[in-house]
């Protein structure tokens, strides 16, 4: 009743436009706008989400400080001038290296290969390569394999988990010199371009050609599509496209000791022997450089429509999500869930007004792309009215253009700056079932109130416990916001988060991988089994142990 | 102008019914009939497509004649009545062992475990095992690796390479019996199922939940979904819900030495670690036995719709096929070709009526499935307008209902069973890059005709080379049909056919894998690196080598 009640108001405020044709051709230029700006330059780009970190330090500090456990693997040579004059000699060109040793300014030039952009982890290392093909990335491996050399290697260096750059002194070999696009096959909408390809880049050029990456994420402007694979790059288009396990087609390699394996297939069907590439993707780099990728690439669609809704409880979130897929089916593009906790700091930091009248525990965020703009209009319309006749709904409002799809999506995409105007913030990026999605937070907010550490005042070191996250992917942020470190804090999370999540089959890394900061908790998402099987395929890859040292296993 | 003059006519054949949404859920209702239709037996089941293979013998032949040159492998221990005795007392039940040298009985009993549907493989097994249970497998293939006996995994055994059927005396261990749903979450879609869970039960159940499974073959009234992960199926479905890299979510397997591999994992996004389950997609049984399942379902569509359509050139079935991709884009869900030569075939035999008045030298079935029945007709009649008035496709015809979907899809289904009335025929199941897709077919047309063996008469042995497939995935079916055994034949077709396909970077095997039949011709796809490296991944699995020997690699 109360739904029928909230009924009228709403619909007038979901009322379609008119000419609902004209206003998405607007959305449409509006978009292509946005797609034709420069691409961001490294400092300005933020990726969506990041995981658990205290407040951010200013100046780094190196991680062999932070982390005084890890010691430097005493089977790695030290680096000599005999190698660098090797390196140099090899590559050429002066701006292909970049040898701390040499000078003071040299060693500022390392120091944004040496540390990570949150300022969370630094190395020592001394020496940056960067080549230019397969080739030398093959040379430079086989060389570093016989000397034993430790080597990072780096793509767009917009990790969130400390696996792109050294812990102490590895060898950057950093990839943003084999950024062309090599091939591109209209009729099959197979792309095939070098590793260091900003992913930008490749998606702006796809859009020239009616196509579209099947992957977004935030840190876009500076990623590459050789570190998207090497991490298994989650982001916002995976409800709709899949991961890159379904996506990529086909990739070439260099392992440890210089071997290159080409398997840069452009076909979507090739059932001959095991499809090793697949290793390589969400390997973070410890098994071989990828050097190039190929990919599947849908085309892009001329309809975009977001909707915004508020509900009042995470059971009728499910409820709409599964409507939401029902009905809206082929053309939903993104699900997101927001808690009210989530919306009120944006509400606190930005001082916006809010898309909705009332507040309700949870909002959603839901977005379609189509190839025909009434259509789409109509289904989402549609679904909007039976899932508020059905009471699952309590509210909810459908942008009428561009400015409005960007307004509503702020409010999603506006949680993690948010935040970190607030203070410090511990971040968790998991998945959990659904059905257990949002209980998290639920407990953990209860846990931390138990412990007298969450409150409104000054006294209490924690601000609040949000949730949010991608709910099509059934991948949650848990943030729990806090205004001054408190050693008891951390105490009353961990291990009690990553126990939660084991007992609940999830996983305590969702999309950002393992990196240095999540290594030692792997047991928490794996079994020994597993864990021993993947320490095998290491071996068998990198026998030596050259590649990003450290991290991951 | 031919096409504008075509127009007319045939678009008053491809007007759509006024009460498209009642014809759409007649459709439907038929469609749920279809399902819900028996699960056909083993013996009445065909696989859509197969691999080259002259006449199908009667009775078959041991494998081991007709391949002389493979050897059993000494250091495989014979089967005592000491190893039966500990099976036996393992698995308890009567019906879990056939023990083919108690009986003549059971020696028939045996037969249809020892030879594939199309009987051109045949082992000489004397024990088959039928586990109940994933500890009942680990605990057999324990056994087996600890005394050096060779066994084959087998699913439904519709397979198209010989890879579920034993070469010599290997154990068949059957997966026939661990065939429950386990789990299904109805938020997710997320299926758990057993791995001898037949394909069409497991599709059956989710149909009644609303989803679908995210695959479909011919065999799927017999094929199991282990063997479905273990052979990477591809199908029908693929175009629009991707490989089974990108769908299966986890799953468990026990290794040679009855580890059992827990890697159930239920959720979409999961980055912690090696993605070991990938390398057990498409492994074919050599380096585990997958034991259960986990996989995304998506949700089933309301509506379906098929058209059917000449094209006077490949190039304009090319861009039939990219409009395709952008006018229905997110709604289609196949794009089939048949060449003029496969549909006189199915003509010849069946005297069936042709759903076109004229004959071209290209037809395509177009399938889309959406959640809407109204906006799906809508796209698809402004498509076919679009490409006949563009002169892209010379004529076309839209299914009415049901009967009229089944008997387009008529045309493209009974070529294979046209082809075997007809006599022998040498098959290769290919995957090319779109833009030759349709050379290799010419080029081998033309090599048979200059050999002299290809005419209308008797006094030739190749009647026609036809070409058809899943366009839509790059994947081709060349077809050689012979009126007799000739040896000419094979030695003008090999190696030309593979070299041509290696030439051009595709795929010897799209989509049914290597089993015995491809396990040589590998290095036509694949560089002795990638195989190299794939054989430390046997070595690292299955060092004993037990698991489906003389097969794969």
């Amino acid at each position: 009743m109360a739904a029928r009640q909230q009924l009228t108001p709403v619909l007038r405020r979901l009322q379609l436009p008119r000419a609902a044709a004209n206003i998405n051709r607007t959305r449409q230029a509006a978009l292509q706008q946005s797609l034709s700006r420069p691409v961001r330059c490294l400092s300005s780009s933020r990726p969506r989400c990041f995981h658990q970190t205290t407040a951010v330090a200013a100046t780094a500090k190196h991680t062999s400080e932070t982390y005084p456990d890890i010691q430097r693997d005493a089977r790695f040579a030290q680096l000599t001038p005999e190698h660098v004059a090797y390196f140099r000699g090899l590559l050429g060109s002066e701006s292909a290296v970049i040898d701390g040793a040499t000078s003071s300014d040299a060693a500022d030039d390392i120091e944004p290969f040496n540390s990570d952009w949150m300022r969370k982890y630094r190395g020592h290392c001394r020496l940056v390569l960067k080549p230019s093909s397969t080739d030398e990335v093959s040379q430079i491996l086989r060389y570093c394999n016989d000397n034993m050399l430790a080597v990072v290697p780096q793509g767009g260096n917009t990790g969130l988990v400390g696996g792109s750059v050294p812990v102490f002194d590895e060898i950057v070999v950093n990839m943003s010199r084999m950024n062309r696009i090599l091939e591109f096959d209209e009729v099959s909408g197979a792309l095939v371009a070098e590793a260091g390809c900003i992913l930008e880049v490749a998606d702006q050029f796809l859009a020239s050609k009616g196509y579209i990456f099947p992957l977004d994420l935030g840190a876009k402007g500076s990623c590459h599509i050789g570190g998207n694979v090497s991490t298994n790059a989650g982001g916002l288009r995976l409800l709709r496209y899949g991961s890159l396990h379904g996506t990529v087609l086909g990739l070439e390699a260099v392992l440890a000791d210089g071997t290159v394996v080409d398997d840069l297939c452009k076909l979507r069907k090739n059932n001959t022997g095991y499809d090793l590439k697949q290793l390589f993707i969400g390997a973070e780099g410890t098994i071989g450089i990828v050097t190039k990728v190929s990919i599947q690439c849908p085309q892009r669609s001329a309809a975009q429509n977001v909707a915004f809704f508020g509900l009042e409880s995470f059971d009728k979130v499910q409820q709409a999500f599964r409507e939401a897929k029902s009905q809206l089916s082929e053309i939903l593009s993104a699900f997101e869930l927001m808690d009210e906790g989530s919306q009120a700091l944006v509400r606190q930091v930005t001082n916006n007004k809010r898309p909705l009248e009332s507040q309700y525990p949870f909002y959603c965020l839901i977005e379609t792309s189509g190839s025909n703009a009434d259509h789409d209009s109509e289904k989402l319309a549609a679904f909007l009215e039976d899932v508020m006749e059905k009471g699952i709904v309590a509210d909810g409002t459908l942008a009428q253009d561009e400015t409005q799809i960007k307004s509503l999506w702020a409010w999603r995409e506006g949680i993690t700056e948010a935040l970190s105007h607030l203070g410090g913030t511990y971040k968790y990026d998991v998945s959990i079932p659904v059905k257990d999605l949002y209980q998290l937070v639920e407990d953990t907010r209860a846990r931390v109130d138990e412990a007298g550490l969450l409150g409104d005042s000054d006294e209490f070191p924690v601000r609040a416990v949000v949730g949010y996250g991608h709910m099509g992917d059934a991948n949650l942020h848990l943030n729990v916001s806090t205004r001054r470190m408190d050693p008891r804090v951390e105490k009353v999370l961990e291990p009690f988060v990553y126990e939660w999540i084991a007992e609940r089959q999830g996983s305590i890394s969702a999309e950002h991988g393992l990196g240095l900061m999540k290594k030692k908790f792997i047991g928490y998402s794996r079994n020994p089994t597993m864990v021993g099987l993947m320490k095998n395929i290491k071996n068998t890859f990198d026998p030596k142990g050259i590649l990003n040292p450290y991290k991951y296993l």
